[in-house]
C-alpha cells in the first residue's frame, strides 16, 4: 500500500527510441521471477536477515536507551565508520534535518581521514558534551580505528577517563575484533552488528536506527515503510507487479540490449541527496564484479540542470534515468515577481518556491522522454520515516534481483583487499613501494 | 614552475591492458596541435577573455572593497545563483574551511529551490547581520530570480527597505535583463559579469574571486597560479610537453580506442570535493552534444574506495581515472594504537591520520595500475591559492581541447533550452502537461 507514496511510471523506460523492446523486458521479468522466489525462500527460512528486519523490534528496543541518553547529553554526537557503516546512516539522518532545531544532538558523520577535516571538526566541538559513534561490521576496519584513536585521547582529556563508557558507544559484529576489543579494554559497550547483514544493506538495522534514532527519527516507522514494499513485492504472482523487480529487469534488459552502462538517481529533493549517495554504494559494490555492473550516478534535481542535463539529453545515449519527485507544489516562500515585475517574468507570478521545483522536475522528466531516453518517475507525495524505508527497502530489493539477473554475488567486494592490504604494507615500512 | 606542485605521472594511463597504444597517443597528441595553436592565437587577440584572466587585476580592484564590506558588516553572506554562478565559488570557498574561523562570514552557497532547504537557512540565519551576493549571467535564471524574491522580504523585513543597496550585491551581465532591472529598482550595486565568459569558465572572473574574497582566500594567489599553467601550456612546442594536451588527447584517445566513455576525478582531499562537483559541470556541459562526450565521475577518496573500488576495480573496464593526491605523510593527529594495543593493528604503530590518508591513496592508484585501468596521479605539495587556480586552469585548458579533439563546441549548451522553456510554460499555465 505504500506503493500509493511511490508510483512509478515505466512507461518511458519501455518506449521511445531508445527504450527496451517489449520483447526484451518480458524475457528480463520472466528471469526475475526464480529471483522473486529465492527471496520469498530466504524470508521464509530466515537464511536472508535483511528481510527479517521490517519485523523485529528487540534490536530496536536495545538500541532506545542509548538514542535517550545521548539525546538528553549531547549537543553534538559524532559517528565514526566509513562506507556502509555511515552512508544509511547519513540517509536517514538527512531526512532530520540540519539539526538546528531545537532539543536534539548536532550529528557528524565523520567518514574520511582527512586530517584537516579531522582538525576543523575537533576544534569547532565542545568536547564535554560530545558523543561518539563507532560502526564497523568487521571490526578491524583501518580507517574507523584510526578515526578512533585520533579522537579518542581528546575526549579523554575533555571528560575524564573514568566516564568514557558513557560517551561511547559501538556498533560491531560479535566475536573477536580489534575494536571488540579496544572496547571492552575501555569499558565501551557494544551492541552487535548482526553478521549476516552486510554494511550496504544495514540501514535498517541498528546501523542506521541508531543514528536516526539520536537524529529524532522513528525508526520502527522506517521499518513499517520497508514492510510494506517488501510485502507486496513478494506477494506479486507476476513478476511485473513487483516494482522492484520490474526495475531490475528494466536497467538489466536495457544494458542489454541498448549498452545502456549508466543509471542516474536524480531526486528533486535536498533531503535525498545523501539516499543517492547510500544508493551509488550499494549498486555499484553489489553489481560491479566479473566485469559486470552499471554505473550508477548520483544527481541532485534540480541543481544537476545547470551542470549535467547537456549531456544527459545530448552525450552518448548511455543513460538510463530515475527522477525522484516530492509534491512540492504551493510549497515554500512566494516567488512573485510582484506588482513592479519584469513582464519577462510574469511566468513567476503567485507560483512559489515548491511549485518551481515542481515544473522543474516535471520539465526534466518530460524532455528526457520526448527524446527518447529511458527514464522512470518515482512521485512521493510525502516524505517520512515511512516513506524512505519503502524507497530503501524497494533499491535493495531492485539491487538484489538486478545481481541475479546479471548472474553475480550482490552480498560480497572481493575486489577491494588488494588495496587494502597494499595500504597496510604502506603503513607497516614493510614496502616503499613506488610513489605514483 | 607550478608544475612542481601539480606532477602528473601519465604512464598508467598509457600502458597495461586497459590503457592507449603509443600509436594512439600519438594521433591524438598531434590532433591538440592545432587546439593549442588556437589557445595560442585566441590569447593574442583577445577573443577568448579566459585566457585574459590571470593578467588583469582592474576585476579584483573592484570586488575588493565590497569584500571588505562584506567581511566587516556580516556574519553570514548568501550566495544565490546555480550551476557555473555557484560551483565555482563553492570550489574556492572550501579550501578556506567551514567557516568555523574567527572574524569572517559564513558562507552559503543557495543552488537550489527546494523549499525545506530554504526554509531551514532563514530560519538559522540572523538578517540583520547577513549580506546577499546574487550570480546569473543572462540575469534571467529562473532560480536564482526565486531565490532573490524568497528572500528578499525577509530581508527587508529584518534590515529595513532603505539599507538594501549594502546589504545585496548582483553579478550579471551587462545590458537589461530582469536582475539588472531588479538591482536598478531596489538601488543594489552591479558588477558586471564578462559576457565572453561562460558560467563554467567563470571561476577565475569576479564571479568566483568575489565568494572567495569575502571567505578570505588571495585572488591574485590563485590567478598566478592559473598563468603559470596557462604560460607553461601554451609555450610547449610539443603538444605532449603541455599537460592539459595530453590529459585530454588520453580521454579521447582513450573513448576512441577502448571505448572508455566514462572519467573519473577521486581528490584524497576533502577541501577538493567541491573542485570535483566544478569539474564535473565543465566536462559534461562543454562535451556532452552531437552524441559525443564522456561521463565525469566525481569520487571522493578514501571514502569511496568503501563504496565504488569494487566497481573501479572489476566492473566493466570503461573507465579513466585521475587521483589527485595531497601530501598529508605525517600531518594529522596520531592514530598510534598505544602499548595496550591489538597486534593486528601494529601497522598504524607510530603512525598519522594524514600517513593513513597517504597510504590509501598510493595502493588505490598502484592497485588500479596493476589491474590494467588507465590512470593517472596528480600529486600536490601543498595546497593553497596558488595551487589551486593552476588546477583550475589546468582542467578548463583540458576540456577545451578535449572540445576540440571530438569536434565539438566547448562553450555553448544547446540541449537544456527544451526544458527550461517546458517549465516556464508549466508555471505559467499555459500547458498542463501530463504529470510524469
Amino acid at each position: 500500500m505504500l506503493y500509493e507514496h511511490l508510483s512509478e511510471t515505466c512507461l518511458a523506460a519501455r518506449i521511445g527510441e531508445g527504450g527496451l523492446s517489449d520483447e526484451a523486458l518480458a524475457r528480463a521479468l520472466e528471469a526475475a521471477g526464480p529471483s522473486l522466489a529465492g527471496l520469498r525462500a530466504a524470508r521464509e527460512d530466515g537464511s536472508l536477515p535483511l528481510l527479517g528486519l521490517p519485523g523485529r523490534s528487540d534490536d530496536l528496543a536495545a538500541c532506545r536507551p542509548v538514542a535517550a541518553a545521548y539525546r538528553e547529553r549531547f549537543a553534538d554526537v559524532v559517528v565514526l565508520g566509513t562506507g556502509g557503516s555511515s552512508l544509511g546512516g547519513q540517509a536517514l539522518a538527512a531526512l532530520a534535518g540540519g539539526g538546528a532545531a531545537a532539543g536534539r544532538p548536532r550529528l557528524h558523520f565523520v567518514d574520511n581521514v582527512d586530517p584537516e577535516t579531522f582538525g576543523t571538526l575537533l576544534a569547532g566541538l565542545d568536547l564535554t558534551r560530545t558523543g561518539l559513534l563507532a560502526v564497523s561490521k568487521s571490526g578491524g576496519t583501518a580507517e574507523t580505528l584510526a578515526q578512533l584513536f585520533a579522537i579518542l585521547p581528546a575526549l579523554e582529556a575533555a571528560a575524564g577517563a573514568g566516564d568514557l563508557a558513557g560517551r561511547v558507544t559501538v556498533i560491531t559484529e560479535p566475536g573477536p575484533s580489534p575494536l571488540r576489543a579496544l572496547a571492552e579494554r575501555r569499558g565501551v559497550p557494544c551492541l552487535d552488528h548482526d553478521p549476516g547483514i552486510g554494511g550496504r544493506f544495514s540501514v535498517l538495522s541498528n546501523v542506521g536506527a541508531l543514528p536516526a534514532m539520536i537524529a529524532g527519527l522513528d525508526a520502527a516507522a522506517l521499518r513499517a515503510g520497508a514492510a510494506a514494499v517488501l510485502d507486496q513485492a513478494l506477494a506479486a504472482a507476476d513478476p511485473a507487479d513487483a516494482p522492484p523487480a520490474l526495475g531490475a529487469a528494466l536497467s538489466v534488459g536495457l544494458l542489454g540490449e541498448r549498452r545502456i552502462s549508466q543509471t542516474v538517481l536524480m531526486p528533486y529533493v535536498d533531503r535525498l541527496a545523501a539516499f543517492a549517495l547510500w544508493y551509488r554504494q550499494l549498486w555499484a559494490e553489489s553489481l560491479g564484479k566479473d566485469g559486470a555492473g552499471t554505473t550508477p550516478i548520483d544527481a541532485r534535481g534540480a541543481v544537476d540542470q545547470h551542470s549535467q542535463l547537456q549531456l544527459y539529453l545530448a552525450g552518448p545515449r548511455d543513460k538510463m534515468f530515475t527522477l525522484v519527485r516530492l509534491d512540492t507544489a504551493g510549497a515554500g516562500p512566494s516567488i512573485d515577481p510582484g506588482p513592479a515585475g519584469d513582464e519577462a517574468l510574469s511566468y513567476l507570478k503567485g507560483r512559489t518556491l515548491g511549485d518551481l521545483m515542481d515544473a522543474m522536475a516535471r520539465a526534466t522528466a518530460e524532455t528526457l522522454a520526448r527524446n527518447g531516453h529511458p527514464i522512470r518517475v518515482i512521485r512521493l507525495a510525502r516524505l517520512d520515516e515511512e516513506v524512505l524505508g519503502a524507497l530503501l527497502m524497494h533499491f535493495m530489493l531492485e539491487t538484489i534481483i538486478a545481481a541475479d539477473l546479471l548472474g553475480v554475488n550482490a552480498y560480497d567486494q572481493p575486489a577491494v583487499e588488494e588495496s587494502k592490504v597494499l595500504a597496510r604494507r604502506y603503513l607497516a615500512g614493510e614496502i616503499q613501494g613506488r610513489a605514483p
